[in-house]
């Protein structure tokens, strides 16, 4: 995404004094958009940076405190990085610097929270399965149809790979009826903590984008598993009592603590997966995790209800 | 939520002058977090507010152009309202002010970025059916679980009272058991075009929080009615193909137009209710637009099927 910059900041050499930059700041204050740092610059390059705090209690040269490990970005950084580097460092602008480390100004904290909001209205959307386009045009009705229709397109294809999955259990089927009552409430509740895993592993790659994966993944399907076990016990609990029938109640038990267990691993390693090879991981999980942990629970409920009867 | 405001920002009486505003800002400028505005205080109440830029290219007292029309944060409003109050006015911090419109400091801007990220977190944690609980505390195992078995629950007596309502269905299955091998696609089509609609519903309501909500609902359905024709038609022709059955597909379609129709009213509709009643429309959204539309898909596509069986 495009972002503005702003060049209206103090900048200064580091061999200047704090009292002369104090008095420079002073004289040209209203040609800033901001003072809250100096930038410190040995020719073009960054070298390093002061807040207008740190000026007014030291006596000596910038250069002689200035901090020279400096946040900034860079042309390697994403974008939608910045508002995570101005909460984590408590910074209130970044510096902007070219491949070569020169200056180019610095972003402002209006532009960063634009940023932000841009990033979480596009995972909202993606999340909810519609084409970031929409996020910054106008709301054409054709540019919604054309932002909704593709991955519901995608969903008619996998719904008619699962129908036809179902069609190979069709004697199974109609020779125990009560099983194609419960099919909707296994894909609901496999889809249903799958999602939520979604939610938690984009949120956690935003916050923490060097997290160990495995160690992520192993905590995720540990709760998983808890979750699990507690609502698959319910509905079994439920489908046994309301039909009478306690082998159903097992079949749904067994079978929805398992495809709970896949959805999880599918909507986590997924994300996963697209950032890796470079894709927003929130674009393409939504739908396509909830199409791929359809078939699965499909299949699992009627692999354990074929073995179990 | 709870949210950090700074009094350490330079205040003046409407009768002092630009120039002494300005000197009082040189020479305490170490004492303030920020000296983007000046705010103009009358006894303790906030009459006026004026730019930096604005002191250093007048010269009159600030009472004279100071700006009236303060917008500004008072008891009644919403915490995460300040970012879209910021954004949509370009201000870099909101004044607060108490219920008789005494001045209580401002909502510096690091404050306003963490104020968004959080809602933008809870916002997708809700939408994903996680209770926020999570957003600001240690993930431990333990509260992991409990955030996110409420609307499990919820799914499970939602799913069976679905169960049921099939039950009564299932002399129509075991005449025509291809039936039932279409019902994950089914629900899976409705619960997607309901979930576009509730990131986009969800997404205006943060944006546009007073707009028209009828307009809004015609120009939603009318959308959905174009995105369910399409995707209806093609599932039609799928189940139509795959089976070789035309009266399947016709079943298909028309059902699927519908619930499409249904999932997206009660997507677009409950997020506003919630709001209605004072509750977080993201919150209680998620899950029970699904429940809701997976039992109106199943029953929309089980009588359209006897009727034409
Ligand atoms: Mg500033
Ligand atoms: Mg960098
Ligand atoms: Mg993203
Ligand atoms: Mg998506
Ligand atoms: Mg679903
Ligand atoms: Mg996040
Ligand atoms: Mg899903
Ligand atoms: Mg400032
Ligand atoms: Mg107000
Ligand atoms: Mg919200
Ligand atoms: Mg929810
Ligand atoms: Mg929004
Ligand atoms: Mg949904």
């Amino acid at each position: 995404m495009e972002f503005r910059i702003t060049e209206r900041v103090p900048t200064a050499s580091p061999g200047m004094s704090s009292q002369d930059a104090l008095e420079m700041i002073r004289r040209k204050m209203g040609e800033y958009d901001s003072i809250d740092y100096v930038y410190i610059l040995d020719s073009d390059t960054l070298a390093g940076v002061v807040s207008i705090r740190e000026i007014l209690s030291h006596h000596e040269i910038l250069g002689d405190f200035m901090h020279r490990d400096i946040i900034c970005f860079t042309p390697e950084d994403e974008p939608f990085d910045i508002p995570y580097l101005a909460l984590s460092h408590g910074i209130k602008a970044i510096p902007v610097v070219d491949s070569g480390g020169r200056f180019r100004g610095v972003v402002p904290y209006d532009e960063i929270i634009r940023i932000l909001k841009v990033e979480a209205d596009r995972n909202m959307l993606h999340f909810g399965g519609v084409f970031h386009r929409v996020v910054d045009e106008k709301r054409s009705p054709g540019s919604m149809v054309k932002s909704r229709v593709p991955w519901l397109i995608i969903g008619v294809v996998g719904g008619t790979v699962t129908a036809s999955m179902i069609g190979r259990f069709e004697d199974l089927l109609s020779g125990f009826i009560a099983l194609a009552s419960f099919i909707p409430v296994m894909v609901y509740m496999s889809d249903a903590v799958g999602t939520q895993s979604e939610a938690l592993i984009i949120r956690k790659i935003a916050v923490d984008p060097s997290m160990n994966h495995l160690k992520y993944i192993k905590g995720e399907v540990l709760v998983a598993a808890a979750i699990g076990a507690l609502s698959s016990a319910f509905a079994g609990l439920m489908a046994g009592v309301t039909r009478m029938n306690p082998l159903l109640g097992l079949i749904v038990f067994v079978s929805m603590f398992f495809s709970i267990i896949a959805a999880v691993l599918i909507s986590t390693v997924s994300p996963l997966l697209f950032r890796r090879i470079g894709y927003d991981p929130a674009v393409a999980t939504g739908p396509l995790a909830t199409i791929l942990s359809d078939f699965t629970t499909t299949l699992i409920y009627l692999t354990v209800a074929s073995s179990l009867l």
